[in-house]
């Protein structure tokens, strides 16, 4: 098994850093397709057929499948199986946060040693004892986890922008997350099992927060519909195009509601493909 | 339909505050109980007859239903089900967070109009937008949030008690939290739909947070088994008893581990009611 760190910056050399945000509500999805649990399975593996061989990874978003109860939760796992098998990296977007035997029990939950997913975002407001069991089974298992800094949002500053000292609270956070993934660095890249979400709508903190965290992967959202350009996320990345994936979601999924979906979510992720590596 | 703030007040001062934290690892039940989903959904249903008579509430912890996949989530709908029928408010600790419709899924996923689940605990770390879309769905369908504040866990400081000016992190939070439930207050309580979190083990921090949230229930962890005592969670009370609740799970799930730990479930949440009462 490959350490996480190497596996993804292999995928995103090989292919693209595009990271495609699996975002199915039951209520948006396109002409022909059932507004349930079936609809959303079949418009999953749709989008990932239609987008395996340009994208590095998916990021499944928990909330529109829990949204369907446990029906949507065993879509959850078929697709997350689905999208493994068609070589992809698979990141459960859950933001998953708790302390002690119970982190452990999420931990277990998504990035056991079978799990078909790869990585888990997690939100850090406990601090490491909601970070710790996460990385325990990273170590073990060759898994992943992104830790939300700055996240794309508009009110994301009013916490994470908070002025503590010299520095924001993102700040004071991008400095322990890397810290947190030093001892757990990759075998071909010096890059960390703990990775960090960083929004691509705020560019300047991006370019910044690259220098706080030199070990840490980023995955950036806001590309895309949230009005982050390839120029902006251009920042994320390390020499060599390393160290960054960029999620999009509607801007992908949703880029035909017609028949032609699939098409058009493919030519959607070839063009941002093609965007960030004109912008590099 | 009553407002959250409301219910949960009647439902504490009929019975008592004591809220039943159901935290089932598949492999730690009690004797006699096979460790799948089998066994947690005739733990927890188990555990819900026999504290039912005392407790005001129970808070399933989802993190122990995903550890068992899709099947683990068919009995955390089935147990809230089963919860809600005995008369229990029902409190979803799953501290989901997100954004914009992402949010909104998360909302629509547990606080819709016909869910057995009256609250969800929710994680701040993404500001105000990963908070508006549950508040909508709290006021339509008078359900209620926890917003994590102050946590119980030993590293709870390292994000929340960062200073920034005169206040530390978690104290700039409180206010906030204050501020987004003053529009949504009970008929007969000052207490509105928007609680928070704030754990046993911090009681100075707990008094003073009582002062900078008036309006705000507060879901208390960290009786028990993690050290808080019953003098302890009394600083986050307002007069007459009203305003808080205090979770306690392995000290009363746990209580036994043997045939009788139905029996024992029940005396350890009578003897929890009776030591708030005696310290309040």
């Amino acid at each position: 098994m490959t350490h996480f760190a190497d596996a993804i910056t292999a995928a995103a050399l090989a292919k693209s850093p595009v990271c495609v945000g699996l975002d199915p509500h039951p209520d948006k999805l396109p002409e022909g397709l059932s507004a349930d649990a079936a609809g959303v399975k079949e418009f999953c593996e749709g989008i990932i057929d239609a987008t395996a061989s340009v994208a590095c990874a998916v990021k499944p978003q928990l909330a529109y499948f829990e949204l369907l109860g446990w029906e949507g939760m065993k879509v959850f796992w078929e697709i997350c199986d689905y999208a493994k098998k068609k070589g992809l990296i698979v990141i459960a977007d859950g933001k998953r946060n708790d302390i002690g035997p119970t982190c452990a029990a999420y931990a277990d939950a998504y990035l056991h040693e079978l799990s078909p997913i790869d990585a888990l975002t997690v939100s850090p407001y406990l601090g490491s004892d909601g970070v710790t069991p996460f990385i325990e089974r990273c170590d073990k298992n060759n898994k992943g986890i992104f830790v939300l800094v700055k996240t794309s949002n508009d009110s994301s500053g009013e916490l994470q922008d908070l002025p503590t000292g010299d520095e924001a609270v993102h700040e004071h956070l991008a400095q322990l997350v890397d810290s947190w993934g030093l001892a757990h660095l990759g075998k071909t890249v010096d890059l960390s099992s703990v990775g960090a979400v960083v929004g691509a709508t705020y560019p300047e903190e991006l370019k910044y927060l690259r220098t706080l965290m030199p070990h840490a992967l980023f995955l950036i959202p806001g590309y895309g519909a949230q009005g982050g350009t390839a120029k902006d996320v251009s920042h994320g990345f390390l020499e060599g195009g390393k160290g960054a994936i960029v999620a999009a979601s509607r801007s992908i999924i949703y880029a035909s509601k017609g028949k032609d979906w699939k098409e058009a979510a493919g030519k959607a992720a070839t063009k941002m493909a093609e965007d960030i590596e004109k912008n590099s």
